[in-house]
């Protein structure tokens, strides 16, 4: 999650409107290594929440390409300390590849001392138990176009070439208005300040619904980055952003376009196998004190219309391309049963 | 509203459950005057707050019953201060009739030093100034059986004779598990609390719609008394229960039944022209810092639904028995442009 706790409620001082910081550590592991950190299968560990929408983009595109057995997935407890994120789900309370027990140790381990957030997604090398990349913008890009030789068979192109100017265009009124504009709405502290966010969050909806009447995926006709962009807000909206961040126009669930959309993408193998409600929300109603000093987690919503039929399959597209669904969810990564739909 | 600000966070110190406040003055109005207080065209006062679900009871049954020009009105402001409900919506900050800035000096001109809460509803006798009664549950009951030498041509029957035991009985459910169950879960303190009121009160809503789906008011073939506790409670479940307390299972209007009947009565002369959407979110949202302490004030939800057609009239029923609707809202009491739905 990025930013966190403190960083949550990071303001700029002229107008107290949320600003969201930017990830300090931004070395790329590539193909060729320029950075230092070469793509190699089992060297790095990948750190997500379950409950971070920045986490979770990673978490489906590892699914998607099917690099699992490269890359290896640690998962932090959704609710953070006033150390940040924890291994309190592992045994001991501590990651068993990293053998650490705060996420923060690996990114003392990269820069001593490091003054800022801690966020995930993270990844981390594991022989030095560095941090290398908290970059949750590049992380996927990355995966998708320099983890290319560890994809698996029938791995989708998730940013191809000839489709990059329009997902990064779609992509960036998405962040700016969908992925971040929920935060601004519900950290705003300040009336106009909510108000401004909750008018470009409903208008950029509003346009992207009408998009998605006729097509299957936001861009070209199989699943790209920007559906898993978009997909991580989406998944959240009536658990979380509806209520807790007062963007409350309406469900989502009441807009057909866009309820059929998410539920196309969550029925996907890849995209709802890795979503936790119970860790979602959780993370959301627990750990924003802020603005829910009580602490309670609503029963709500019932989740049960997720698997229900979308019908989104008439409107063609072919969702891996000249590719392949992904296999199973690797054994010791379901999402336990409190997290699920069903 | 009962309680008020410091009371609304009341609770029982064993299980730190929030308790609702008996109101502390409870004479009574009556045709033959047997508390002092004998019922009078012009002589009493009805001090509502728009926003508050108790006080609108009696709102929408001097409606009803045609009692505008024998009992006049006053409107505070939705949002209470230190010294509780305020007449800032008048001219000078005063109510014109009473003379006074605030509720609390009818409470202390009846009981000096009076230490508890400060209500509405509220009835005070102009001459003296006093509160007569601040007790919502007699209040409406009393307008409908009391007052009649003061209803209006072709009023209804509000809580007739031969449905009194099935009014109280389905009221009683209404109140413990609809009416006050929404705070006992907004204001729940521990998760227990919540999950507790949370469960009664959709099981509740569950039985309610089921009975609804076959017949068009909870009891006999006409509204009542007990439709009037359900609407005041139903009208604002989407607006603020359903985020600002919690009550997330399901929005009102994803149930047909319920949606179909709260619309039914919105649309009824004497319930939707009463209804303030403006005061009742800047109350809820602004005046409850203690769960929600930035003080936002959601944009949504859309209210444009509330004049769609609901279909109830082929359920049959009268919806004012042998009587006839009431006549258009008197100059000076129409709600205010922002807090109409159209």
């Amino acid at each position: 999650m990025v930013p966190l706790n403190t960083a949550d409620q990071e303001t700029s001082p002229e107008r107290k409107e949320f600003r969201r910081s930017v990830p300090h550590f931004a070395d790329r592991i590539t193909a060729d290594g320029r950075d230092g950190w070469p793509v190699e299968a089992g060297r790095y560990r990948l750190v997500v929440s379950r409950a971070c929408p920045w986490a979770s983009r990673a978490l489906v595109s590892r699914r998607l390409l099917g690099l699992e057995p490269a890359l290896s997935l640690a998962v932090t407890d959704p609710i953070q300390d006033e150390r940040s994120w924890r291994f309190t789900l592992d045994p001991g309370d501590r990651d068993p590849v990293l053998g650490i027990g705060f996420l923060s140790e690996a990114y003392d381990a990269r820069e001593t001392g490091y003054p800022g957030g801690v966020s995930v997604p993270a990844v981390v090398d594991v022989p030095s138990g560095q941090l290398v990349t908290n970059d949750y913008h590049r992380i996927t890009l990355d995966l998708a176009t320099e983890w290319t030789a560890l994809h698996r068979e029938g791995a989708p192109d998730l940013y191809p070439e000839e489709h990059r100017d329009e997902i990064d265009e779609v992509a960036e009124g998405i962040y700016r208005d969908v992925n971040n504009g929920v935060y601004r709405a519900g950290f705003a502290e300040h009336q106009h300040s909510y108000d401004d966010a909750y008018r470009r969050l409903f208008a950029r909806l509003d346009e992207l619904s009408e998009r998605l009447a006729t097509r299957r995926y936001l861009v070209g006709d199989t699943i790209t980055e920007a559906d898993i962009r978009l997909f991580t807000t989406l998944v959240r909206f009536d658990s979380v952003y509806h209520g807790h961040f007062k963007c409350n126009r309406n469900k989502l669930s009441e807009d057909p376009v866009l309820w059929g959309y998410v539920r196309d993408l969550f029925q996907t193998p890849g995209f709802g196998d890795t979503v936790d409600f119970d860790h979602i929300k959780r993370h959301y109603y627990q750990v924003h004190t802020n603005i829910n000093p009580r602490r309670i987690v609503p029963l709500g919503p019932d989740l049960s219309g997720w698997l229900t039929p979308h019908h989104r399959e008439e409107l063609g597209g072919r969702p891996f391309g000249d590719g392949t669904a992904p296999g199973p969810v690797p054994d010791g990564e379901t999402v336990p049963e409190e997290g699920r739909v069903a």
